[in-house]
């Protein structure tokens, strides 16, 4: 069931031992969300914490480290930017048909938990938990100023996507008053490339693509690139967005060879063509601009399916 | 002379007759003042125009078609995003000594015009520009919005570096509500590339070397570079900042060969050092992150130069 952001802010009210759920491959959104609305629950003297079914990226200890791990037995279970219970990871099949609350922007979002707020025109799931900071009464202060800095500067490419509002801008603005480490995080999630990085971009751009009379580019990031280039799982984010820069190019995809093997496809879309759609018809979800779906281990069926449902959108 | 924002408003209610100068090379902060003031005086009854040494991208036309070239006999002269007269290109011999008003943003400005407004809070010269339309009572309308965004976006390598504050925020939100193109602007600017651009890209990244333990990161973009690849001139825009984002680097350095052969080095660099200083010492200057300045049009000789004053500063 949807609800409102009041109706949401007011289960939390009466709630207590929260546990908080994030998607797999966790980045800054979920992981920012997730340690802010902690934070905001810790602040109302309540018992919360948040777990993820991958291993918390390093980089992010910035913004996480001033929420010790607190030991829950949870009554009561919120996801935060999770649009489908399979993006729980093996935390699915615990907590997926458990979920009492769920927060986020992806417009594709299954309701898959008991209750629902949805605001696709958030940039961030962390926009919408500063709403909810607001209807809370919380005290912005750190860690949560950084970790709702952070999802709305890495969800909006640093404020440069499409999902960008007024809205966005302004509580950006007010985080900075308040004391976020704006410069430092951006120079952190945007500015800092391993070598290791710069090498796996190369041999990623190597491999592009062009097809659809360009319309289309493609571009492979397999595990052997990653031992080559001596890059780390999280030096990938971010890659994605590069076959869909290019001049002509409507459809971008990146095929990125998973630790099972099978290929996950990254899809960045121009305003033509709905990407959540495309990656719809090979059971994927998203964004209208950004969305994936898990396809084959094999490299040229991966890349003949995603292709074929290209050309259906095309 | 120094002066405050408000008199550089009073002086420019005064004139008529105006003409704008622009920085070479132009980029989106210099063009987007320069249209922008432009348009502002003209919506006040005025005669202005905006003039560049150098031949202004096609890129730009999107915020510039709608600011018709109007014949002016200059009676006043504004330079705009202009810190040193030097910086005119070949207008610097016919303008260089008549500039009346300065605006500027680049805490380096060598005070060569009699009248100067500096804020070297500002994240572009266009954030002035609109504190300016504001003083003037400017209706703002395109395609004043699309010239201001655009400069505040570029030079602030959209809301990422470090010169951004909460009013740069402030304004972008509200410039899009008033209805500034701003996902188109950042479209265009910052998520579109060329092949050709990709291409040099990958051999200017590959040109790559490491000074002083890692501590400093130097590449070439020479012309071949730009005659392989088949980039343009404008391809090269943005590039500079790529040395200084690899992990551990406090001074990224990008040496370009120019049409007449010699090198200008592009420097960034990290809290710890102020770039501005750096090439202050051959003669160059700009922001304390990001600064440049010429070299001999000697490879060898350039880099050895150039390092020599990195190893002064570090």
């Amino acid at each position: 069931m949807k609800i409102e952001l009041e109706q949401a802010a007011q289960i939390l009210r009466e709630q207590d031992d929260i546990l908080i759920l994030t998607h797999q491959y966790p980045d800054g959104d979920t992981l920012g969300s997730a340690g802010a609305l902690c934070a905001m629950l810790r602040q109302m003297g309540k018992k919360a914490q948040f777990i993820c079914a991958d291993p918390i990226p390093k980089k992010y200890d910035y913004m996480l480290t001033g929420i010790p791990t607190m030991e829950v037995t949870p009554s009561f279970v919120v996801a935060v930017d999770v649009a489908d219970r399979k993006l729980l990871g093996c935390l699915n099949e615990i907590w997926g048909d458990r979920v009492d609350l769920c927060i986020d922007h992806h417009g594709s979002n299954q309701l898959y938990a008991a209750q629902t707020y949805v605001d696709a025109t958030a940039a961030s799931a962390t926009e919408i938990i500063f709403l909810l900071a607001k209807l809370l009464g919380t005290t912005l202060e750190q860690p949560i100023l950084d970790c709702i800095f952070t999802g709305l500067s890495t969800d909006s490419g640093c404020f440069r996507y499409t999902n960008v509002t007024p809205r966005t801008h302004r509580i950006a603005a007010e985080l900075m008053e308040l004391g976020a480490h704006a410069a430092d995080i951006n120079r952190r999630m945007f500015e800092t490339t391993s070598r290791s990085r710069m090498e796996l971009e190369r041999m990623a751009v190597d491999s592009l693509e062009y097809e659809f009379d360009g319309q289309c580019a493609l571009m492979f990031i397999t595990r052997q690139m990653l031992e080559t280039s001596g890059a780390l799982e999280s030096d990938v984010e971010g890659l994605a967005s590069i076959p869909r820069r290019i001049e002509g190019v409507k459809v971008g995809i990146t095929l990125r060879e998973r630790a099972d093997g099978r290929f996950k496809a990254s899809v960045r879309t121009g305003p033509e063509i709905d990407a959540s759609q495309l990656c719809g018809l090979l059971g994927g979800g998203g964004h209208k601009q950004a969305a994936g779906c898990t396809l084959s281990a094999d490299p040229a069926e991966a890349k003949a399916v995603i292709l074929q449902a290209v050309g259906q959108m095309l």
